[in-house]
């Protein structure tokens, strides 16, 4: 099924100095000529997103408007020549969903990178799409606030990204995913026009939720100027334990006990031999390299926290745990972390080591299941690898069900791509027959299309579709992507 | 601009006994006879929600099916006959959206009332729509676990009916309103398909949060027959504070001020004078009737929860607080919480002792506005109450900025009505100068039309339709509800 996508995926296409055209003289004349981008490294540079194996092909033009007027400007040109728009931000997303289309505008929020406002007594944020993630954090964090997603790409990751594909995270466990943060959007429609939604304000029922319509959204059906986030006070220090397991499966009974004795930790992680095994060899970091997993949890509950954590303990060790470790120190505590934020770059090197030449390609899956099933997802996983032969790293926010079984292939040997994409397409059919959804936080892009085909069926295909043709007739926006 | 509205609202059509139609033969092939009613007597029990001085029309029938097949029947056989749908929970709402229309199909989901599944390690319930809050959220206490949104109608309110207007509450202050714990819908659309929307997961990205588009959107998109919904676990005991105030505004100034301070207590409500006299006339419990404000407050955070209150009672003596009183058991602390719920009911006799015979009518408002403009709007509401000449009693959520200002009008007096609807709009005004929302838990229905309109202004509007005609082109349901 992904079999035409898989194999067209890395030939990009030649670039080539592009002639100028009306359309190139309008955006230079809206924008100035320096927010107009036609050097062909950086076309090439803005032609995909961190997903691997995804096709992606050669803009016309990539635009950098600095506010709202700009983006409006570059919508109606565009719609006037009939030519596509593909909103990027940091291009870190592992769908796809920021890769361009041959002949595209690809319109960068990055330029559009102003902290608006930070209100402490209403608790919100308004941000422009191109703020990083870590800045806005940071901001926030010096007024004793805390704006908690924080995907895996936070450090370069934009707002207007983490929004457009409803990013997750690790703190995501216990504070909910980015939508749960939106409160208002400003949003350049497929018309020129300027879309307000939501508020202000931490409760409000007037009229459609057109917010998290947009949120997850992936710029299909709009393009995001400007972002109202709640924000919460800043919890407390957390306290982090490792528990060390022989058995994934265990590590999953663990996951399960823990939501079933009503804990909520505020970091629940899960890692697999072959994630510590890339750590270490990436950056050793003193990892168990001969356990199966690992789970990392941490507990910001304050004065209770000492006693959350001994509970997590107790229940680690019920399920099988053969060590259990608690961080003496937030220095400790932050190694830990670090430990786990090195998973995909490792992977990656991983990938790079097992195929040299730069044949090494790495899918980095995700699926989320509910916590009940997470033990059966971690066995099925296996077994998948197993069955068909391909190295299987898995690595994720078991609290919330959601894991990144992380697939290893060789670019360059047709078998092994089939074997890859056999894998892969086992480990989506597992996670729906388990309950689950094929994508728990990285988005459908041009990698899950089909599998959201399966998941949602054809009713919610047709309501997709009349959703789209509702807000963008003529299939402006970031065309080919979630549908 | 409401006039039409207002003045037609509380004059019934005259009801007549129905003849037989084709579409009641369908009804009843389709459903069984006693799932069809049309004793006039019943009709006009089904003419209206709880929504004073909206309009209600007389439906050709009501019908209760009892499964989403049932559902299906219903709508085909109205889209059929060009019939519209007006679906109907409990009618409670506040804002005529489950008002009927003459003609009507007056779907009920009174008798979908089954709990299907408590999932305490996934932290999920699924609920037909007709269950009501209460039995839902006793029936999860009883596994330990907690559905937070707790409407002031959650005694007798249906989880349909919560879910199709985004019902808020009391506990939302720290744990959210309905649409945070909505995972996943079945829903008829007006085809007579059956879309199935987002999951069992705690986290899912695959498309457009079709969910969170249904929740809040009053009947008009489509008929809610399943709700799949994220449990949390059992909050701890709370303790409760209330403090006193000689000025709203004061009161106000203490609830930005907790906000300020990062506190986030599980409960944080105002009563002003006109509520606790009526309250105390209603059913007397010995609260201060000579206060101009009360706060009442609560804190759930275990071990920490006796530091959080004195810090709450700081706060408030600083803003001026003349009194502050803990709570010293959970009995005392339920009889406060329950002074609370009677404000509704409190207020509603207040209206009728104010002009007998039946005309005194009640227009309870709805606005929430930032945190940090609550004591702007409480004294704006105060300034609108004397320059209109009407009894306005202000009560609600003041942790979410979230205020009911409630009218006061003599139903047989067009020039009160009159200085009603003027107070009302003025309210409406203020709450959108301030940066707020027209409806912050109630909902649009037939009362607010006008004003979100105003609040989301026409692209909003055209949006809004857009997405109306991609899910009901023919406007079978709820007709004039929401836009």
């Amino acid at each position: 099924m992904l079999a035409a996508l898989w194999s067209a995926s890395w030939a990009d296409a030649n670039l080539s100095c592009m002639p100028a055209t009306p359309l190139l003289d309008e955006l230079r004349a809206a924008l100035g000529g320096t927010a107009v981008l036609t050097d062909p490294d950086l076309l090439r540079m803005h032609q995909r997103d961190e997903a691997d194996l995804c096709a992606a092909g050669t803009p016309l033009v990539v635009v950098r408007p600095r506010d709202t007027a700009g983006v409006v400007a570059v919508v109606r040109a565009a719609a006037r020549h009939g030519v596509p728009v593909v909103p990027q931000g940091a291009r870190t997303g592992l769908a796809g969903a920021a890769n361009a289309v041959d002949g595209a505008v690809v319109l960068s929020t990055s330029a559009m990178d102003a902290i608006l406002e930070i209100d402490p007594v209403s608790r919100l944020a308004v941000v422009q799409p191109g703020v990083v993630n870590a800045t806005l954090a940071g901001a926030v964090r010096r007024e004793g606030l805390y704006y908690p997603p924080d995907p895996g790409s936070w450090e370069s990751s934009t707002i207007g990204g983490n929004v457009a594909t409803n990013a997750g995270g690790m703190c995501c466990v216990k504070y909910g995913v980015t939508t749960e943060y939106v409160l208002g959007l400003e949003v350049v429609l497929a018309t020129g026009e300027v879309l307000r939604t939501g508020r202000r304000t931490a409760k409000g029922v007037a009229g459609y939720d057109l917010t998290r319509l947009f949120v997850g959204s992936e710029g299909t059906l709009g393009i995001i100027t400007e972002v109202t986030l709640a924000l919460r006070p800043a919890p407390e220090e957390s306290l982090t334990l490792v528990a060390v397991f022989d058995s994934t499966a265990d590590a999953g009974t663990a996951v399960a006990g823990i939501a079933a004795q009503g804990l909520s930790p505020s970091l629940l992680e899960l890692l697999d031999r072959t994630h510590l095994e890339a750590i270490e060899a990436y950056q050793p970091m003193g990892l168990r390299t001969d356990a199966e997993a690992l789970l990392l949890a941490a507990a910001d509950t304050g004065p209770r926290a000492a006693e959350d954590l001994a509970r997590l303990e107790k229940i680690c060790e019920a399920a099988g745990a053969s060590e259990v470790y608690v961080a003496t120190d937030a220095v400790e505590a932050a190694a830990l972390l670090q430990a786990r934020r090195l998973a995909h770059p490792a992977m990656e090197a991983f990938a790079a080591r097992s195929y040299p030449e730069g044949n090494g390609g790495l899918v980095i899956d995700d699926v989320a299941v509910p916590r009940g099933a997470l033990a059966a997802l971690l066995d099925g996983v296996a077994r998948i690898a197993a069955e068909c032969d391909v190295p299987i790293g898995v690595v994720g926010h078991a609290g919330d069900g959601n894991m990144h079984p992380n697939i290893v292939v060789d670019r360059a040997d047709p078998a092994s791509l089939e074997r890859g994409r056999r894998a892969f397409d086992e480990i989506m059919r597992l996670g729906l027959e388990l309950g689950g959804t094929c994508t728990g936080e990285h988005g459908v892009g041009l990698l899950k299309r089909e599998w959201l085909a399966r998941e949602i069926g054809p009713v919610g295909v047709r309501v997709h579709h009349a959703i789209k043709a509702a807000l963008d007739p003529d299939g402006l926006f970031n065309p080919g992507k979630v549908l």
